[in-house]
């Protein structure tokens, strides 16, 4: 029997985390990547969704931190701070060179896609990666301080702000990267990741086309609830979800989901969500989601490749 | 008495001494410094005599290497490796975070000049640092295995070829940068530093204008040779004396800077060439012009404002 072809629609950490599951129970993975997180910062193009997803399916993210990689230096930050720029987005050392040669590579004319593929592969990825779009899309805040943009919002002011309306600016002219169609169209099992709906996901949906083949794939469509308990594992999906108006529950996020997924996959801790989930016209998956190291991780995908 | 306003035409290393020597002798001071050795190298824009100079008058230059920074670490660079950038070009995780601050703002739209002056304040320094132009010009080397790119030329193949020939690429078009002209024109001690002539001075002479304000100022002009007992202190002077069909001598400097010197400085080991460097018009001192370390160059700056 053939292994199933998976791919993955992800955001940053909780994407790269049941993504590198999937890598480690030796499946056939494309990971589709949102980009309206990418920032530039002095001078250099940033894509941190990209970046998480890729240091971890190398096995060279920080785990502790959820972020950047393992046994990082600071000694450029430290100097950029005396040259009198802006510190507040934290690089190390090593970290930057992903931006410094994506940067010069873009410059040089090669789309995002491509140099994503390089960076893979100089760093022993085999999984695909893929960012979801090679043109700009910049997710922008609308908070009670005004519009912010993405990692002002998120990292300069921690997620403190309420979120009271987001937009993703360009998705409208955003074409899909090389591949995604394929990768949503030819998958066996599609896989909306634990990631933030509003964050991660919806820019992911909104580039033309994808949602369109989400619709449209024969692939199992299974997505994993970012929300236990009420709470999100990480970062500020829940805020979001109650400042939009929406139930901060597995629940709301499978009412997100409606048409585009077969299988909601939940929490143990909301186990009694089920029946009203499954009214929605999900089939219901009820386990542990909370991934936690690589175990947890290659657990949780081989569950779903079951589903 | 006031004290004597200097302006020093720099390369790299020779001029970055000498420039610190007078820095030390607490005299106002100009230092206009050769950018035909400017390169861009993973899309960061690179201006290492600026540099050298830089460091240097900040007291945070290496002394033994003679280039950057003190105390460097090399992590990026490491990483870039593994991302399969070319790193022939040895950049410290400190002193790269000059060229991405630089990169930044040159691309925001500033000039090398202004972001030249940022970058000296920042770090402390309180002459004034001035690029002898704020546009491109590039340093190429006729060899026999071809026309190299300066740092080809010189880092990447440790200067090795034999120089046939050189080209200073826009130099005609390059005008010079705010400062450069009044820095020579309202000097009183106007200094051509110990910096090899060909690759350092020349392409700040070739400037349009510059070479007129040296002919016509009302400063002292001083040169100080950067070839002693037929060597040079550092780098390839001496073999491109040669391969150019020059005397590789004080005396083949003296003749390049004939009409732009008043005063030529000699090492104490070329005394017996002072005679034939006088026929040429020139005062002549003989002196220890072998800097070493700090006390030598404040000794070797006092004794070029005493002439």
């Amino acid at each position: 029997m053939t292994s199933p072809r998976v791919t993955v629609l992800a955001g940053g950490v909780g994407g790269a985390r049941l993504a590198h599951g999937f890598a480690l129970a030796g499946v056939p993975l494309d990971v589709v990547v949102n980009v309206g997180d990418d920032t530039e910062l002095h001078g250099l193009w940033i894509s941190p969704d990209l970046d998480t997803v890729l240091y971890t399916l190398a096995g060279l993210n920080d785990e502790e931190r959820g972020w950047g990689l393992r046994g990082e230096s600071y000694a450029t930050l430290a100097q950029l701070a005396v040259l009198g720029e802006d510190t507040w987005f934290t690089l190390g050392d090593k970290d930057l060179a992903t931006h410094v040669a994506r940067t010069a590579r873009l410059r040089a004319g090669l789309p995002l896609s491509a140099v994503t593929a390089q960076l893979a592969a100089s760093l022993g990825v085999t999984a695909r990666l893929l960012p979801v779009t090679d043109d700009p899309v910049a997710t922008v805040l609308d908070t009670p301080s005004g519009r912010l943009a993405f990692q002002e919002y998120f990292v300069r002011r921690h997620h403190a702000d309420a979120v009271l309306g987001i937009t993703y600016e360009g998705i409208d002219a955003a074409r899909p990267a090389p591949g995604v169609l394929d990768a949503v169209g030819g998958a066996d099992v599609l896989v909306l990741a634990p990631s933030n709906p509003f964050l991660s996901l919806l820019p992911v949906l909104g580039v033309a086309g994808v949602r369109d083949a989400v619709e449209r794939t024969s692939a199992r469509r299974v997505a994993v609830s970012p929300i236990v308990g009420g709470q999100a594992i990480k970062g500020p999906a829940a805020q979001i979800l109650e400042t939009l108006g929406h139930d901060v529950s597995a629940l709301g996020v499978a009412r997100l989901y409606t048409g585009l997924v077969d299988v909601m996959v939940i929490d143990d801790a909301d186990a009694a969500l089920a029946p009203a989930i499954e009214d929605l016209g999900f089939d219901v998956v009820v386990t542990d989601t909370v991934m936690g190291g690589p175990d947890g991780r290659e657990r949780l995908a081989r569950e779903l490749l079951a589903v």
